[in-house]
Parts: C-alpha cells; sequence; structure tokens
C-alpha cells in the first residue's frame, strides 16, 4: 500500500506494509482525507513531526474486534488515550498525559491507504451525511469546542478572526447556536463565501475595531494574530485561543494584565456534536472544499492546501 | 514643596509648586509613600511616563469639599474615572477607557509633599492601622483582586511564582481566604519571611514540577515568568498574570492551545476588602518593609527598592 510521509518540511508518497491491527483496534480503509493547518505546520517543524500525517479522515472499517462496525464509515477522535488516568476516568481522554495523537505526537496518521485506530475511538458516519462532509467532523468538533468551554451569554456579539476553514468552520458553528459572528478577513473570496454560509463578514481594516467585542476568536493561523485580538477585546474581555503556530509569538502581558483580558486556549472538541450538525445540514462544509488530489498526489495536494485562497484541500 | 520626578529613567526631586485643588478633590499632605515594581517598571519605560511617580500612599486630609475628611488619614483608589460611562456605572471604574491613573497615566502622582485625588477616591483609613501598614492597601487590593476575578474551588492548592512584594501578598491573601498556597522564589531570605507568613514556601528548583497545579498565579515580575508558569499548571488549568512588564514576552501559544489553558490578566482591585484585611491583622505586612528614606532622597529608595532581596521601601 502507499502512505504519505512528512520528513523534514518534505512530502513524499512511499510504499508501506499493510499496519497490523492490534486487539481493540479497527482496522481502516481511507475514503477522504482532508488537509488542515496544522498539518502544514507540522510541515513547518511543528512538533518537531516526522511519519505519517493525518488527521481528519473518513474511512471504511475493514476488520476489527466489533462485528457490526465492519463495513461502516466511521470518523474518529484522534486522542489515542491511556483510559485509565483520572483525565481519561473524567472522560477528557484529549488530556490524558500519556495520549498519543494520530498523525501528530507519536501515532502514524490517516494518510495512508490503511491504518489503526482504537475501536472506542470511532464514530460510524451517519448514512445521510456524505463523505466528503463527514471529513470536516474533526474540524468541525474543535469548532463545536469552544461552547463547551465557555459560557457565552445569549445574544452577545462575538468578532471571529480569520477567514480560513476553521474560521469559518467557527463562524458557523457560533452562529447555528444563536450568536451575532463579525468575521473579520482579507481574501475578497472567502468573505463571500462566509457570507454564503449566513456571518457577518467583514473585510479587516488597517485599523480593526478597537475595545469592540467581549468575545473575540483568535483563529488566523498567523503570527499578529493573538495581537489583534488583543486590541479587538473589550477589557474584561474573553479572547478564544484556536491557532497553533509553530513558533511563540510576541506578547504584551502587560496589555492583558492592564484591561484583565482572559486568554482562553481552545483545541479539540468532541465529535458528536459535530456529527449532529452535519447529519442536520445545519452548517454547510462543501462550499469550503477547494481541491481533491488522489493520495499518491499528496505532495501537490499539500503545496496547494499551502496557496493563497484555498480553503479546504482532500486527499482521496 | 518638594517633589519626585521621573524622566527618560532618572529620578531626581524638584522644587515644584504647591497644586491647586479643583472642585471634589481633596488637597493631600503625603504621610508614606510606597515604592512598586510598576514604579520601576515606569522607570524603565513601562507605559513611556514623564512625571511625578507614586501610587501606593498614605496622606492626611488638608483641604477638601467635604469638610469630614479633613485632618484624617486617607489611602486611595488610584483610577480617576469618568464617573459616567458604563464601565463608571457598573462600577468599574478602573476600566472606565478615559482613566487617569495616579502617578501611571496622565496624572501626576503621590511623591510630593502635597498632592489632590477626587474625594470619591479617597477611603479613611482606620484608627488601629499604621501608617506604614496602610501604604500596602493599594497592593493588597490588587492581590485581593485574583478572588473577585476566579471562582477558585475550596481547598484547591494554588501555585504563587515569584517572592516579591506582589507574590508575598498574594500569597497571603489566599491562604486567608483557605487555599493552600505553595509559593515558589529564589531568594532564601525572602523565603524565610514567607514562612513566617504562614506560607509554604519552596527555593524554585532548576526544574519546577510540571503540570502540577489548576491554578498558578504569575507574581515573579520577570519575562520567563509566563513560561515557567504555562509549564507549572495542569491541562484546562488557569494562569492568573499579575506581573505589568515593559517589553513584551515571547509566548508559546501552542502550549496553551493545545492543554487548554486559561490565561487570566489581573490589576487592581477595590480598595475595602485591603483595609479590612489590615484593620483585622489577618495579613501581616510590617515584616515586608525592607526601608526608609525621607522623600527628598527618592533617587536613593529607588535605587534601593531595585536591588536584590529588597522587599518595600518607603518614602517618609
Amino acid at each position: 500500500m502507499i502512505a504519505v510521509h512528512l520528513d523534514n518540511g518534505r512530502v513524499t508518497v512511499r510504499k508501506a506494509p499493510k499496519p497490523r491491527r492490534p486487539q481493540g483496534h479497527a482496522l481502516i480503509r481511507l475514503l477522504c482525507g482532508g488537509i488542515c493547518n496544522t498539518d502544514l505546520e507540522l510541515k513547518r517543524g511543528y512538533q518537531g513531526f516526522t511519519g505519517v500525517p493525518g488527521h481528519e479522515f473518513v474511512g471504511e472499517v475493514v476488520e476489527a474486534d466489533t462485528k457490526r462496525l465492519v463495513g461502516h464509515r466511521v470518523v474518529g477522535e484522534i486522542n489515542l488515550s491511556c483510559g485509565k488516568c483520572s483525565w481519561c476516568q473524567r472522560a477528557m481522554g484529549r488530556h490524558c498525559p500519556s495520549r498519543k495523537v494520530l498523525g501528530i505526537a507519536k501515532q502514524a496518521g490517516a494518510f495512508r491507504e490503511f491504518f489503526t485506530l482504537p475501536e472506542r475511538n470511532l464514530r460510524r458516519v451517519p448514512d445521510l451525511v456524505p463523505t466528503e462532509a463527514a471529513v470536516f467532523a474533526e474540524p468541525l468538533a474543535a469548532a463545536c469546542e469552544i461552547l463547551e468551554q465557555a459560557r457565552i451569554p445569549e445574544l452577545d456579539e462575538i468578532a471571529v478572526l480569520g477567514d480560513g476553514k476553521l474560521g469559518l468552520l467557527i463562524g458557523q458553528v457560533l452562529t447555528v447556536h444563536g450568536y451575532e459572528v463579525h468575521l473579520f478577513g482579507k481574501d475578497p473570496a472567502k468573505l463571500r463565501l462566509a457570507v454564503k454560509l449566513g456571518l457577518m463578514a467583514e473585510m479587516a481594516p488597517r485599523k480593526l475595531p478597537r475595545a469592540a467585542y467581549n468575545w473575540v476568536v483568535e483563529a488566523t493561523g498567523a503570527p499578529d494574530g493573538l495581537r489583534h485580538a488583543l486590541e479587538m477585546v473589550r477589557p474584561r474581555g474573553t479572547v478564544i485561543l484556536k491557532s497553533t503556530l509553530h513558533r511563540p509569538v510576541l506578547f504584551n502581558t502587560a496589555s492583558c494584565v492592564v484591561n484583565e483580558i482572559t486568554l482562553l486556549g481552545s483545541r479539540c472538541g468532541r465529535i458528536e456534536p459535530a456529527l449532529e450538525l452535519l447529519r442536520t445540514e445545519k452548517v454547510d462544509v462543501l462550499d469550503m472544499i477547494s481541491d481533491r488530489f488522489p493520495l499518491s498526489r499528496a505532495p501537490r495536494a499539500f503545496e496547494r492546501a499551502a496557496e493563497k485562497g484555498v480553503l479546504k484541500v482532500l486527499l482521496t
């Protein structure tokens, strides 16, 4: 079989043996993979990652201990947790200190013809959800995570900084939950899409509105995103950090202290609410697909995903 | 009269006219001033400050519209707010966007023989509280602010990073409120004092405990404090930022995002709870006084306050 390989910033496609299925794991055939900004950051050196990337996937279960899984489409919780520690016992395996993370940390990822994952990590894709929509379950779960962490008062306005994939998903999720979302971005085409998706989208002006929102979501993926977010948030407001950047950024702690700002780091979320949003078609993800490549053309797909103006690139 | 002057990193003592008292303001004679780390940061260039510094003070009211204030010792809320905006109307004048801040921003400070402050900013010092204890009201209020912002579950352990003035006050305030406080510092004499003050104080080891506390208060005043705090806090835990540094620091946003850490900026607090702690002698501040200088020797006092191992330096 073939597998994508990431090493020192280079993406290649290699032949690899079909993985053996450990007990409790399912063997999964990749149907569709999504390239995420985190994958591009891994390519730039984030986490010092070498190996098979890929954590956004839809697969078909080929073999499993649990027979009723076989033949079905699945998506997955990407954190492989120990199941025993105090985090796991509180259903917070995403923070298990000995976790591995599919295609990100200590666990070869999904961008290969076959891969394995613990069966308990898998969630069946509802029949009505197209594969190319279901592949958004993982980033959509990350968008939903915001509402599991922060209690945002009803009717509060929220600014989302960033018109990329994650910003558009976050904007949609918050809109579905009744918030007035102002999405700020720099790409006219992406902002037009945002409007189509039901958001109030604005071209990020040279001078962003200052101290204007109680809630600002930083999803730019850019080093200056935090600075802009801190300028836009009101005193005593909250900046939700979503970008995982390879390098540290400069942070003016004094502005955070003086204005008593809360910064809230936010990562992966539970898959279930994301699948429900896809099943009920409350968010539109298909319009966010920019391009598709076969797995064998992964190097080109990674290049394409890094191009300006491009949203989701799929591996099929 | 004489006034301390700060300009471009230089502290001088100058002759100055006795200030005129605007309506609604009191004319106050300085009894005691305290040099704070923020003053030392102002000297290093924080806020681009030029003028009379000083925001920790006890004074005697010499003239006022409100006659019952005259002749009494007072401390003060250092934010001069407009009294009209939505912040002021919610009793949050400390975040009034058009505020001036005594000795920090747009308002000449208290390190001069006479100064003025709005009468509504003043709080009478209870008779039993010595002047040299009352001068700690402002930083003690800043320590109390933490408990107004964060709901820390009973019995939770809290790490305080920093054995300086603010760290010792914060440690005491949290201990008084029933929390188990572990204070980490580098100065053996300050740590001995911390133990005397009732804290569990530990010499900061080369390797600080990792992911060990749900709550970490960063009060080091040092650029690497944030990094250490992020290492010590548990996933989903909170780092309370207290240091106001002149320069931005490097911040690994990924660690904050991946571990879903909350950073909470925390600044000034209400004076009332601080005066109550002083009146009931629940905190010990007198042991934190390292030295005293007359106002005329302020340049030497600022030097002394910046020396290693020195805690509070008073101007009398």
